[in-house]
């Protein structure tokens, strides 16, 4: 209810902050009898570590996933299972000089509107820190998804003012924006660096497909499978706004042009994104999400401290220059959970 | 858990097909002595009423709403509200001829996938008519938000190929696309009727902003208030898109233009559309949907029947030409339903 | 979470007032392909009916059930189902006069506390005939069940100072108190003969016996089959105790007595009443309940009216002399509604 | 929704298993700014530690809880507060030999029929272990209950065959059985040791006071105060019965005798056990539970194997020879969740 939950009959609650003891999460209601280790967990963990990308920060956390619970002899055995990432090289005192500071663009000021505390080390719990959990409970999801054959993939269609033009899902795992158009893709890594030397930062759009989803999963009127999807993706920290197949450019087309003919074979377009009134209808899902340029930049800005006087910050500590690639990841642990969710409600009701 | 409740606190509850015996809400954990009585609902309902404006049907309902429990002596008692709307002009015959025949873009198809069984008169639950529920619990969330001084409104943006330039929002009320921008109405009134010439439908973009909303409300990391936004407004069947302040465009922004100012009055700026970490920071919350063109055409279309036979098939029923301006009470609806619970959450934790 | 909905896959949420427009329920997760008609509803309502019983008061409703949605061609299409019965024999007036009066044993004078008003028309929402939404949902619920060839029956085994000693099925059928001892039941009408008149009410015990109950229903931990029983029964107004297999008698027993022995074909005893764990063991399920007296009585009583002044109150309206046999049919959905709940929370994880 | 999380507001999550790295809890929902550090929780779960009573295990743990989040300078930050229990001194080798049987009494067959697995390493999921997390979050909700003046506590009315007869809050705290009457302390005391020599365990009778709670918490119908208190405590593995103030015995009584009368003092009697149509009345909250014999007993007992062969069985295990007095600080922790999850719903209507 405090919102760290997530999913109905796959439920995951999410707890940490970013400079405390660790980050973790709560797997509940995951079927018996999935294979499931440390390095499965794991090897999902390691593509939102930072370090790895030349968008994001220097902080080095090893991020080891260890499992406490919910798993014996490598197996699922439908008990809750608890996986933590011990919080390792988190300088607070870094923070120290800004705890009376709100940063535009960060949630200080709302945080300490709702509670009246706020621990503002490191961003406490608004830091996409937080998002350990969700990956590891995607990594969960995904091998419950992995048995239905469903399949899961993230690409990075624009970052900054560079776009993607042609799709070649090899090349997406050949550069390091995911970008699956390499000439864009080295674009971007120019913007990237020119943009890291003014002390600023990027956004960009990410998109998210899932292939092999059987037609019927959704439910209909408030937990439609976009609905879900919606929500899920933003609840990302930086994400702004959510699309599904044609998305916003849908509401310039025709009925005649937006509606997906049908054929005996399936549809001979996907404007629909694989979901019509809620439900998958077979075909490809695609969901695109905006994200925002990360707030916490060198450049100096204007905002206010605690007391409400007017002041200026300088944002020295280690970020990233942009949430992409590392939120590719997270959007999809987002999108595996909403799946596996619906399709355990599916076989509920058969 | 079958998607037909909405809310946590505030929690609604709606039912009833198309061409069934009525539509209606189970508006639950209203707080008690709140004015109530049946022509506040009536007055919200005739907003979205069919019939009433030039893109809509020409179905008549009256849709007269009726309160069964939950108030009395003109007050809510904190009990729970039972509104219904019977169904009148219902003409069943009008879709027997496709009642095998899935229609593109609508739900028939994946209807049939999930149940094994749907009802296809008029589109049975998946019809638009099931908003009516959305719109008298709205109401009623209204009626709890007055209280607080919080406001909320929508106006259209885009509608087909022509989006408002300018907002007058005196010019809102004065055409029947509850566009701000009346130069931009005149235009759309052409497009409309060309298209309708056509026998084809239009999108649109629609814009709900909520003014005097307090700091505070929203819960960080899942339940977000944007986060919640967008399921809400995405579980509107005709959305296919939904995005919060600078949404889609912020992507393209830097961190420097993206990050909103903060001076000791407020904001320099409302990128965020109010909302900060996913709480509300007590600027203007905005946020936007795409919607999609009407899928019932009279344009021909191919299909396929129930045993996946290829056909073709032209839609003659009474049917909008777009779903604005007719979704955006809906909108409005939405969007109340989430601020009072959140309100409400907001309440439970001081 | 205002307390009206149950359920978490098989969701029920009851709304109306004892002397409102009416009562009802709107069921939400009810599969698809059962078959639902409204004489289905009415045969299990009619059980509950005032005037149908020597212990029970003189209102005379028909009691109609009338199905609203979520139901064509006499099949459930998964859609929520709304049922009403409406309001008719009302005597509001009867209670005029005890409006500014809190009747001991009620919840005149929580509701008060909880709501700062109340609709006083007969205890309004917190009267039993908000458990027509109730029996209407276990007349959907048991057809589900008979699916899975699970059955239930509920006799009572007490009421006030007599006790059944034998358990003969047959004879449940053949006396109004639904008392599976003939002798007992005797006893039983002239104890009621005797308090109707002094002017005052009976309670009793009433065991409830689920029969081909598959092993496996229930969630460990928190939503034990056992733990939700004990909720779903304890939530009846006139319920004050709730036990389990042995229940309150183990309390006494030694573990060597307690232990159910295991063999080949089952259990050589059932003082777990059917589950272990908080898991059904394949035996059959046994629960019962303490019915207190019915508060209304002829005979005075000390109280205080609204501005807390003392008074005296003597109800002259028409009441039952017992909740028994009414109530019983009343846990039968009760127990129907747990178990449909539990079958539909272990398909979602096979 | 597997059910390994309980309350609404004040939620928590438990996860762990006996024999696994550790037990836990995830509290979310906690209001901020509440005093919090490991030695509140440490000094509730030393209430429930092995090893320190006469009726319990020799298995020795220390039981040293660690906060992981959500707590910041000492005080809750609105934030998921992360406990952790570390396991020890685990002797999972003891079960070793019995993995293939299935132990009466206890959840061994219904977690294999329910999951196909099962972590038979001293329980598992299913060990009283689990309730570490319960007590650890109760602490946290009893220091949200103190800011309201309210307060519970537990003692023991019947042990065996040996029952309390008078009540004496100070004899309480005097006695390893928390039992308010000395001289009925010192007969438990004699049977314990004589069911120890016999290899035999007790079960017996626990009661739970709240004092000072305000009337209204509770929400009518379903989710009413002595519903909840009832799942909530039935939901504790040894349990097998729950009543309210006279509960059982209110079967037997008049209408005349169990009505509390109403004076402007309060009530002139507490038949109620403090709760009038599910919502509370000011008065004392009296409830009451059903303790079965621990299962594991040295006395042979017939069992099947997991072949469903037919065995024999003696635990040798260290066990308690009964859950008294450890369960009753485990049963305060479910009555404070209970009271502090619809204190936060009372004030979320207000």
């Amino acid at each position: 209810m405090s919102g760290n939950t997530f999913g109905k009959l796959f439920q995951i609650t999410t707890w940490g902050e970013s400079h405390g003891k660790g980050v973790g999460v709560v797997v509940d209601g995951c079927p018996s009898g999935i294979e499931m280790n440390e390095s499965i967990i794991q090897k999902m963990l390691d593509r939102r570590r930072p370090g790895s990308s030349v968008t994001s920060t220097s902080r080095k956390e090893s991020d080891t996933a260890k499992i406490f619970s919910g798993v014996f002899e490598n197996q699922t055995t439908g008990t809750p299972i608890m996986i933590m990432v011990k919080n390792r090289d988190a300088k607070s005192s870094a923070y120290k000089s800004i705890s009376d500071i709100y940063r535009p663009g960060h949630g200080d000021l709302t945080y300490q509107a709702k509670y009246g505390i706020r621990d503002w080390r490191g961003g406490g719990r608004s830091s996409a820190r937080e998002t350990v959990g969700r990956v590891a409970a995607g990594a969960v999801a995904n091998a419950v998804l992995k048995k239905e054959n469903i399949e899961i993939f993230v690409h990075t269609t624009s970052l900054g003012s560079i776009s993607s033009e042609t799709f070649d899902r090899q090349a997406m795992s050949e550069n390091m924006f995911l970008c699956a158009d390499m000439t864009a893709a080295k674009l971007m890594e120019e913007e990237v660096a020119m943009v890291r030397l003014e002390g600023d930062s990027l956004g960009g759009v990410v998109e998210i497909i899932a292939k092999n989803v059987p037609p019927g999963l959704g439910e209909p009127v408030f937990d439609k499978l976009d609905a879900d999807f919606a929500k899920a993706l933003m609840s990302i920290g930086a994400v702004k706004g959510v699309e599904v197949g044609a998305g916003f450019r849908a509401a310039s087309l025709r009925g005649s042009q937006n509606n997906d003919p049908i054929v005996p074979d399936g549809f001979l377009s996907n404007n629909a994104g694989g979901i019509l009134a809620g439900i998958s209808n077979g075909d490809e899902i695609v969901v695109r999400v905006a994200v925002k340029p990360i707030p916490s930049i060198h450049i100096e800005q204007k905002t206010v401290d605690t007391s409400n006087k007017a002041t200026r910050i300088s944002i020295k500590g280690r970020h990233d220059i942009s949430a992409i690639p590392r939120i590719n990841v997270v959007c999809e642990a987002m999108v595996s959970l909403v799946l596996v969710d619906h399709l355990m409600r599916q076989r509920a009701i058969k």
